[in-house]
């Protein structure tokens, strides 16, 4: 009874979802730091909140996918061995590149309806670095290795732990993912902002360095290959220790 | 086995869960901004919180007419082309009315409700703006082009989400719409506090403009267009492309 | 297959209920008001989770009696002119007093707890006004009449959603009901500081004014009808609305 | 159809949940106390969802041996008389060492992960006590008499209600045991800042201990006893008192 979407489908819920989690996601960055808003002196665990939910909501909207909405949870299927992505959809190179494509375009659209959405408070003075902080993350203390380690390790948690999950008994649907989300966020955050998906950091970094943001500086491109890089080895490692784990 | 309630059950089933909903949202925001309330001190987080936990509590009240609690839920649904509002309730333009008609009066006694918990701290010395802000919503930014925008794009995310979770098995009850309104709350309500629902602002607003609140000022019925117009784009848009979507 | 719990079950049953939500409750005030907890600077949403989580641990604790830990659910109940107050249990004079004893005893000893747990910071200089508030409710304008009304809302509204939740079906076990306090907590607690239950007041109200607590003042008598008396009048309201609601 | 896994596999789970449960539980703390981090100027509820969401994560890691990721979970099982720590996993002294074991070595581990996570904030400056604050637990307050009570009511807590949870239907997976982490966090981890877990203590103190730490400090053995006895003697009462109220 397994259903056989097409390739197509997992293209398009994918971008859904994504662009909803990213809506999220960098939406309450957005009613954090920027000026005006009424979010203003909320905390670290407002954003830790907002994340977690754009995953909620972007997983119901992802489901006929298997709502991956992130290219490293994408690898760490791929690298657990496992035989599809999601019911009906095999893992080849075509059906990779169909997710990664999906993802990176719905995060893409997700950061562009943010700046829509806070399109003033965008264009009010505030430093370069606060509009980008919107967009993309970023290291407090930048050390390309230190900041790389971190967000391996986070991703790890992440795709490790959902990796287990197929393993587990559950009815709460998106919540755990979500809840996964939210305590990687508070938790292990701190240094790098939590990018733990290449999707998430790049495809609003790209919208940044497109958009017609008043005010803007630099995309910081130099550090754009950490949340690629971190996050997906954290994947690979995560999805070999699962498949040895849950064997 | 369906059952069919009459229209006048949907209007008392409405009616209360809309008034369950504003009580604790409007409340969450009166503990919040008024003076000498235990609440003084917490931040927009909590808003989140009490807002979608006024979700959570009446989608259990309404349950009977499907808890829409919100006339771009209703209008989502149908612009979503579908059949019915809730089991045994057919969309009609008498049903789609008294839809409207017990969430609008229910947001208007919830409101109330409000002002009575909370009377002596209206009473207290208050600039006009602060009491108006615990009945209705206000931008940060006035600008009815984009104020109107952020309320179309979260409005979209509300019931584009809601509408896909019917395709989703879930034992989940109310709670992942109450999710969703936490969510789109801290992350989409920076600039226009996040209306989202007509009868949420409308409601109110002729609650403040009635009631005699000490030291109210105006009713800023020049804005009050926007959080009806917004939310009901939105719906459309929402159930248009839910429709294609879950097809 | 309905058991018949002996009425001695169930007090001990509300007793540890109520003590478990009482621990946790008065405990996260504690961790707020007194002085040197690692809690301080923490806001009222912290508070509102604490007595949410408060619910949610002693409804686990108390299932076997229905987890009422609280009387004015029991009169709630009582109200709606139900059979049982719990599978096996019938509604009775003796069974109502039973369920009182045990709720209001429950309480006493939470509070209890609470000042063992906390001694240390309970015997450092503090307003005795503040080593109160960790026991008792007390309204932040006083006026009884007022106090009341805030009172009779908000337990109307808890009680009003619990009566309700058994027309619906759920896998969620306590989880609404702890959400459902949280609800209220944060959105109706601003005056009074949301008692909505006779035993949590009184209880730990006895216990103050028994124990040797350092530095200690009155235990204001005068305003502890308001916490009783609002939360029984709110809860017949809600058992009369709720049976005809859901007939 | 009980599985029964070999206690190598109940050693792994323990210390892969365990690990989980620390890195996330330390690294809230981290992103909460150390110099430069993200989430500077958040409150203590956030370290409470940070350590609630970690027991959520490791739950699911650790569902093979029954997740007990505490010795204390472990000794109330064994006090509460129970014949299996786990399906096909019996009660025996060899046994009880592999869970001690992987619980230990797992908290360890956590910690070391979290120290590589925030190594730069760990390298800035910052006094030694804060830096073992994200290792180890340690009272506002010195007394150890009253600081083991603490730890012994609050881990009671924890104990007794995770062994009726075995008594109650639920669909909720780990979210228990999560939400009750939270809130026993919150309301009773003032004082001592809640360690109600051997290994979680112990396990990161050693840690400490032998990491090469910039401008770390001593590592406070002359408390570390609390944090192990309080725990454990929580245990064995709510073992005993669950078994005598769940017979």
């Amino acid at each position: 009874m397994s259903t056989d979407p097409a390739l197509t489908q997992v293209f398009v819920s994918e971008l859904l979802g994504t662009m909803i989690l990213l809506l999220l996601g960098c939406g309450v960055v957005a009613n954090t730091v920027l000026p005006r808003v009424k979010g203003a002196g909320a905390n670290f665990l407002m954003i830790g909140w907002g994340w977690g939910l754009g995953v909620f909501a972007g997983v119901y909207v992802s489901f006929r996918s298997g709502a991956h909405l992130n290219p490293a949870v994408t690898v760490g299927i791929l690298s657990s061995g496992a035989a599809e992505y999601a019911p009906g959809v095999p893992v080849t190179l075509t059906s990779t590149l169909t997710y990664f494509g999906g993802e990176l375009l719905g995060a893409f659209l997700g950061a562009i309806l943010v700046w829509l959405a806070y399109r003033q408070h965008f264009d009010a003075d505030a430093p370069a670095g606060i509009k980008l902080a919107v967009f993309s993350t970023g290291p407090e203390i930048r050390s390309y290795r230190h900041n790389l380690l971190t967000e391996v390790i986070a991703t790890f948690v992440l795709v490790f732990v959902i990796l287990v999950f197929g393993e587990t008994p559950s009815g709460l649907g998106p919540l755990p993912a979500a809840l996964l989300v939210v305590g990687i966020g508070i938790s292990l955050g701190g240094p790098t902002g939590y990018a733990i998906n290449p999707a998430r950091d790049l495809g609003p970094r790209i919208a940044h360095a497109l958009l017609p943001i008043k005010g803007k500086g630099g995309n910081d491109w130099a550090y754009s290959w950490v949340p690629v890089a971190g996050p997906l080895i954290g994947a690979v490692i995560a999805g070999l220790i699962a498949s040895a784990y849950t064997a």
